[in-house]
This record gives C-alpha cells, sequence and structure tokens, in this order.
C-alpha cells in the first residue's frame, strides 16, 4: 500500500478517526482495493508518527464498518468492494460488506479448507452435507433425458412445466393448496418477495413486518419506498395483539410473516397465534405474505399447519424455497396463492428476468421425483438437530451470565442478547480477532435497535466447530464485560 | 364445455361481438381453462341459432386477442390463462398470450414434432441445433470437479466468480472494457435491462427507446411509469440527426439501443451512425445501454466495434447473453460497465434474487474455456446464414408486389411491410388456420404504428419450413389483398 494517510493534529476530529476516514475513503473510492493487505498497526502508527492504539482503533472501525477484514497471524485485508453510499446511511446495511468477509472467512487466499475464523455469520447449510454423489446421479438422469432438448430451450415465465405441476399437486395433496390457487417458480423466495413488492407497492405505502427482520426482505421493501412498522418477534413470534393493533391503526398494504423458525431469532408461531394472526389479517383485510423458507427444517416439535392452509379465505400466498433444504447455489423456490395474483405476479417475473434457469428446475425435481429429496431431508433434519443442540449447549457452557438466548425447534438461527452495557457491534472486531464472527442485531432491526442483540447462525458448522466458537465467544464476551464502563456516571450535586 | 353464451338481439352490440365478449370474459375470468376445446362454429352456431359466419368472425377475434387457438382439423383451444388487464390496455401487449399460444403450435397435444402449424413467431433459437452431446460432456466436466460443492452452496451477488472473471478479462482483451470497468452476472439481457431501469428509473422519467421496440424492454419500462420516446429505426438503425433532436429536447434519463440485428427489424447501426450516437449521447450527457444480445451472430458483412468500445467517455453499458448463441433456457448474461453503475446494480441484483444460478454459470464457463461455445457459433452463424438466405429468397419469391422486408447481416428476426391497406394484425388469425404465424408489428410499436408490418423470426424454423411458411404466407397475403375493401370510398357530391 502506498497510500499514506495526512494527518491534521489541530483537528478537532480525533487521529484515529482520522485515519479510520481516510482509509474508508480509500476503499470506497477504489483507490485501495478488494483483496488488498493493509500494514500491520505498528508499521502504520511507526511511519505516522501515532501511537500503535490510535492506528487499532482505526482499524476496529474499519472492521466494524465491514471495510477490512483481520486475520489471525496474516493482518488486514480490504473486504469491501467501492459502493455507492445506501439510500439512508443511518440505516443502510452494508450486507454485501458482510457476505465477502465471510467469503474470506471461509477460503481465504491460501486457507483452503483450514479456515481461521469460525464464522456463525450467514445462514445457510453446511457445504459438508452436500449429497454429491445423489446429485451427480440426479443430473445424469436429467442429461440422458430425451426431452433435454426443451430444457435449454426458452421457457415458460410460470416456470418448467413439469415442475411446476409437480410442486402444485404436492401442495394440493398437502391441502395447503386450494382449488383456486396457482403457483409461480421463482429464483428462491428472495426473488418472489421482490415479485410481490413490484405488484403491490406504491412508495410511501406501510408494510407490517417482523422486527427483528431478515435483512434481505429490509433492504427490499425500504429500497422500493416502503415505511416498515416492525411488530416485535418475541419467543413465540409476532404478538397476536400488537399485530391487530397495528393493523387497525396502519391499515398496511401488507404483512410478511415468517411462520417457522424466523430469520434471524428461530421463532416460530404457535397454533392459536397463527389462528390469531389470519383472523385479524382478514377482519382488516391486509394480505397475508407466508415466507416459509425454513418450514422443512423441524428438528423438534410438532408440525404445523402453514397459514396458507388455515386461511380459508384466501388472503394468504405462501413462499418455500429449495434453497434451504438442499442447493442453495440453484435458485428456485416457489410462490403459492390465488390464480389473480399469482398471473400478475407471473407478468412481473416475465418483465423481471423472462423465466427462472430450466436447468436447475429439471435437476430438482428429478431430485425430488426420485425420492433423494426426501432422504437429503432426513439428513439434513438430524444433522440440523445435532447442531442446533450443540449451539444450545454451548451458549448454556460458555456464555456468561445475563446472557439469553432464544431455543428454535428448528432453521438455522438462534438469536443471542448480551448482558447490558453490551454493545454486539462493538463486539464484533474484536471477536473477528480472536477467530470467531457473527451478524449484529442491529442490522436486523426495524424501529426496535437491540445493541446487545446478535444471530448465530449454526448450520454451517459442525458441532464441534460451534464448540469452539461459542468457547471462543464466550471469553470475548466475558473479558469485554469485565472491562465495560458502566454507562451511568454519578453526576455531582446541584448547587 | 358446458358454457352457452347469453345474446341480445336488441343490443347495439354486434351479435359476433357480443359472443366474442362473453367467451372472453369466461377465458378471463378462469371459467374456460386453458387447453379446453371450443365447440366447432358449425356446432355453436347451430345451439345458438346464429349464422356460422357469426361465430367463426367471434373466433377470429379470440385468435387475434391470443386468447384461442385453431389448429387445422382439430378445433379451437384456449390457449390463454386468465390475466388481470395490462396497465395500459390500450396499449398492452399480450406476450404470454403470444408466447403460449406458439408453445402450442409448437407442441401441441399430441402432435409431437409434426406441426401443424409453422411459427415465425419467437426470437429464439432451433431446439435441433443444440449441441446436446457437447452439452452433455461440459455437465459431465463440472460435476466431476473437485469445487461442486461450492457451486451448490450460496454465491455472491455478482456472480460465479470463475465466469465473472473469464467474461471481463475476455472483454478486456477484445478491447471493450476500459480499466474503470466492472461486470455483473444476470439472468439475461432481460434482467440486466430491469436491473438499469431499478437504480435509474423513476416513475415519469423519459426513456428513448427505438420504434419499433423488443416487447419485452417496452413492457418492462412501461410498467416502470417511464414515458418512452421512440425513435424510428430504417434500414440502418436510428437516424442519428432524429436521435440528436430527441435527446435535446427531451434530455431522456437514458438511452436503450441495439447496436446489431435488432429486434424486430433486423437492423444494425453503421460505423459512421455509431460514432454519431455516441457524440450526441455525450454531448447532452445521455447514459447509453447497449443491448447486444444478437451480436455474436452475423452472417455476413464486417464486425464492427460496439458502442462499448467506441465510447471513451464511460457513458455505455454493454448487455450480453449467453441465451442466444447457445441454450436459452439457461438464464446467464452481463452487464459491462462503470465501476459505480456496476456496484448499484450489484445491490440490485442482490434486492432481486440474491444471484444467479450457479449451476448453469458453472456450465457454461466450461462450455466456453472448453472452446465448445466457439465451435457452436460456427455452427450457428452458418445455419443462420442459410435460415436468413431462406427467408429472403422466399420473401422474394412467395411475397406479392408491394411487399417490403428489411435485409439484416445477422440475428433471428425480419421486418415485413405488407401493402396498403393490409393489417398484419387482422391478417394473423387467417394465417394461423393457413397454417403459418407471426407477430404483427403493433406489438412492438412506440409511438409509430404500422398496421402493415410484421416480424419474421426464422432462427427457429429449417429452410424448408421458411420455405413453406412463406409460400403459405404470400397466398394468404395474396388472397386478403384480392379481397381488401378499398379504405377510400368516393363521398357524394356536396350539392
Amino acid at each position: 500500500m502506498v497510500f499514506q494517510p495526512k494527518l491534521d493534529h489541530n483537528s478537532e476530529s480525533p487521529l484515529y478517526r482520522q485515519v479510520f476516514e481516510q482509509i474508508a475513503a480509500q476503499i470506497r473510492s477504489g483507490h485501495l482495493a478488494r483483496g488488498e493487505r493493509l500494514p500491520a498497526t505498528r508499521e502504520l502508527a511507526g511511519s505516522l508518527g501515532l501511537n500503535r492504539t490510535t492506528v487499532s482503533a482505526a482499524y476496529e472501525m474499519l472492521e466494524t464498518e465491514g471495510l477490512i477484514s483481520g486475520q489471525v497471524g496474516r493482518g488486514s485485508f480490504v473486504t469491501a468492494s467501492p459502493t455507492a453510499p445506501p439510500s439512508s446511511p443511518a440505516e443502510g446495511v452494508n450486507w454485501n460488506g458482510l457476505l465477502e468477509r465471510n467469503e474470506n472467512f471461509m477460503s481465504g487466499p491460501g486457507g483452503g479448507r483450514g479456515r481461521e475464523v469460525i464464522s456463525f455469520a450467514v445462514s445457510r447449510p453446511s457445504r459438508d452435507l452436500f449429497p454429491l454423489d445423489e446429485f451427480r446421479a440426479t443430473c445424469a438422469t436429467v442429461l440422458a433425458r430425451a426431452d433435454l432438448a426443451d430444457i435449454l430451450q426458452l421457457g415458460s415465465p410460470s416456470g418448467y412445466e413439469p415442475l411446476r405441476r409437480y410442486l402444485l399437486e404436492e401442495a394440493r395433496r398437502q391441502h395447503v393448496a386450494s382449488p383456486g390457487d396457482d403457483l409461480l417458480i421463482t429464483n428462491g423466495c428472495q426473488q418472489a418477495l421482490d415479485l410481490l413488492g413490484r405488484v403491490l407497492l406504491r412508495p410511501g405505502d406501510t408494510v407490517a413486518v417482523e422486527d427483528p427482520l431478515y435483512t434481505g426482505l429490509k433492504n427490499l421493501l425500504t429500497g422500493m419506498g416502503a415505511q416498515l412498522c416492525g411488530i416485535p418477534v418475541g419467543a413465540e413470534g409476532m404478538d397476536p395483539a400488537h399485530l391487530e393493533r397495528v393493523l387497525e391503526r396502519e391499515r398496511p398494504r401488507f404483512l410478511v410473516v415468517t411462520s417457522n423458525f424466523q430469520n434471524p431469532t428461530g421463532a416460530s408461531l404457535p397454533l392459536p397465534a397463527r389462528r390469531a394472526l389470519l383472523d385479524a389479517a382478514r377482519r382488516f383485510g391486509v394480505p397475508v405474505i407466508e415466507n416459509d423458507a425454513y418450514g422443512e427444517l423441524r428438528y423438534s416439535g410438532e408440525v404445523l399447519p402453514s397459514l396458507k392452509q388455515l386461511d380459508e379465505s384466501g388472503g394468504t400466498v405462501l413462499l418455500r424455497s429449495f434453497s434451504k433444504v438442499s442447493f442453495p447455489g440453484l435458485r428456485v423456490g416457489w410462490a403459492l396463492g390465488p390464480k389473480p395474483l399469482i398471473d400478475r405476479l407471473r407478468n412481473a417475473k416475465e418483465a423481471a428476468d423472462l423465466h427462472s434457469d430450466q436447468l436447475s428446475q429439471a435437476v430438482l425435481l428429478e431430485f425430488a421425483e426420485s425420492g433423494r429429496l426426501e432422504a437429503h431431508r432426513t439428513i439434513m433434519r438430524k444433522a440440523g438437530a445435532e447442531r442446533l443442540a450443540a449451539t444450545l449447549d454451548a451458549c448454556a457452557k460458555y456464555l456468561p451470565p445475563g446472557t439469553r438466548w432464544t431455543c428454535p425447534e428448528g432453521g438455522m438461527n438462534v438469536w443471542v442478547r448480551l448482558p447490558e452495557p453490551l454493545d454486539a457491534g462493538e463486539l464484533l472486531a474484536r471477536a473477528q480477532r480472536q477467530g470467531v464472527a457473527y451478524v449484529p442485531g442491529r442490522y436486523f432491526a426495524v424501529s426496535r435497535l437491540e445493541p446487545g442483540a446478535l444471530r448465530l447462525s449454526f448450520a454451517g458448522l459442525t458441532p464441534d466447530e460451534i464448540r469452539t466458537g461459542l468457547a471462543i465467544l464466550g471469553r470475548t464476551i466475558g473479558a469485554e464485560w469485565e472491562n465495560a464502563v458502566p454507562s451511568y456516571e454519578p453526576s455531582p450535586a446541584m448547587v
């Protein structure tokens, strides 16, 4: 790096902040490229004539912003690409930065599979569980088929027809689809949410959502100019009474709700809450979008009927996907709902990208029809149960007293609340240097900021990695907590 | 079909229109499902006590609207699914209806490969040319790779990194990419256009486009609330002088232009027009989106530098795709442009669907790196040249005097103008009954309606089919032209 920050010792801005701001500007403008190594703190401090802790503080701020990533024994590397500022900088999530940072952790240069940081940062399955031989056999069957040319030819916006029919028949068999329903194939649940926004939303419309909320949905809706009205998620999901007040007062354009194993909290709606939610939505005429990406990954407890299944009024759209239970790199999900809405979504889908990739649709259909998907689901549920149990056990064993966490019955995420006055965002850079990463709760906040909250995504890690990671995290939290200055300072007597 | 139209013999609306409207309403509401057979005209006429020509006229209107499709000797079938009305009914294109109709033609129930209608309606390659063995070998290589699990894992919004790097290096090698450029993988050119609209457009913005215009772009932009300002496309593409006046007067948010083999006209911009266009765009500060889906399919003439390559100001984004030259069912294209714009597009891409399907990206990269893509390109160019020559020869041989058509040097489309007063939209139902289909020009019109124009997409047909189809079309046009009532009626003398 030839760049050298220029410091103004007479400025009101502290030196560590000047260093931070100048390096951040270099990264954002592209002058410092992704992957470039920053000088060691000792080296930069020496060349600038600064105390090393000043430079360390600047680097910590850069890490917290997702601009650089420190790797034990190797130094700090630029992880962000230059970006335009987010539309609302105060609230904006540097999700790219997060994802990229995580990728660095998983497969850093020269690192191979020997990861140096145990990352709880991404909600995705473990690549070690992908049934590669079964996948290869599935592809071989599809490639040998006489109708391969149809798969390679331009397709229909509705989706690859054999897959669409299969999913619709499955939904009918499970009594999830009503006679008036239709089904559209999408590029995962994310695109279904996008298409729903396109056909239902106008800028300024209010949308009722969970708080905390999956960042992909938060960014999507705010990007469309929606006003988010967050309904707090407790251990049992959205509180129906709170929801009812919001629906009555705000009359939102629609409500998005995760019935099973919500991201980020892991919470699920019990049956009475499902009925109460639907009752309130029907009474105030608010359409319900049921985002059920994780529903197949139940490790304990009773399988509950989906909102779509319980709703006889035709006011619910159900979103599901193959991504979480099989291969996230294959982008195939679907929306099931009343035919007139699905027709509108199909038109929006055609405008967006003509249709979804047909090779993956054909492969996933064969994976399902051959029985391999069901066999893989069983493996995924067993592995998920072990990983969730390891997470909950390790939380109990290693996290300091005063820390609380959710106890989901499935999915990929546990929500942790640190004892006050700890800030999970401030703690992150330190945790990463110790060798563990997570996503601070503020990235998921709609209107209720929980500085002490963080998300642990456990599905991508082995039980051993989970235990090691949580032991490190527990030590880091403990050390931080002991050093924490109480935010309460006795004020002098008024005289 | 149990449905029976209820007629009002005292109504001002003619009986054929009443029949048309009631059946159309049944289809649009879903009471008559796609694939359902309508009663024969003779049968319905008998049961309603009507003249058979009255029912035939109603069926013709239904066909023209894309709601039903007649198949010689088999009757008429519902081809459209119930849809919400398009946002601007007067201008809206029932593209779904068209595509679905075409699919019926290509593989109607029981029809197999023995097609009854020769369809010039869809701009796509012939499935007979797909190199299935090469595709299988490519997939086998990808599936055998040690990094298969990475392909199946959650990916980056930027695209599958090895493919992104390959395309960027290719573009640099060809001097198409500048040092400040970046590249984003998209689901074909259609998604790149969608993402550009999302990051650049606000409702009410003006966009300068070609007139006639690819329907997928027309629907996309009008759906986003853009005002389209059409620039007439002649034999040599947009007229630069006309374009300059539009840019000066309207200051559009951006300009979308097809440099090579435009859909629907087949026109390409000569080199001086490219320079003049860029000069005007730069002078008025208007960004240029170069939509180059067909550029690889040049059959004659000199390869011209792309606008992107000629533009040293950094004001052009280039959109390309694997779809037209290889497998349209695999949805992989890309946008190449200035890094700050690509960064914004990547954020929009992540909100839209996280990332493109990675299996197809990996397969297409291997198809390209193995040299199979280049070999296939050669085959596609040879086949395209034969099919284009067959089309132009057959136009000269079979179309009646007074008919004109474009003479493209590549691509998949020829634009035909019928002699006045013929209306290509009105002629379509008759042509279909004779066994040939096309898309009437009005579907592509921005502001300049050419009722006599139609698009012939020749790439999906063999030279023999092209000759047979154009012989039928020539006879149909000839018969229609002889019967045509002059629109000019001598008016009585003023007395």
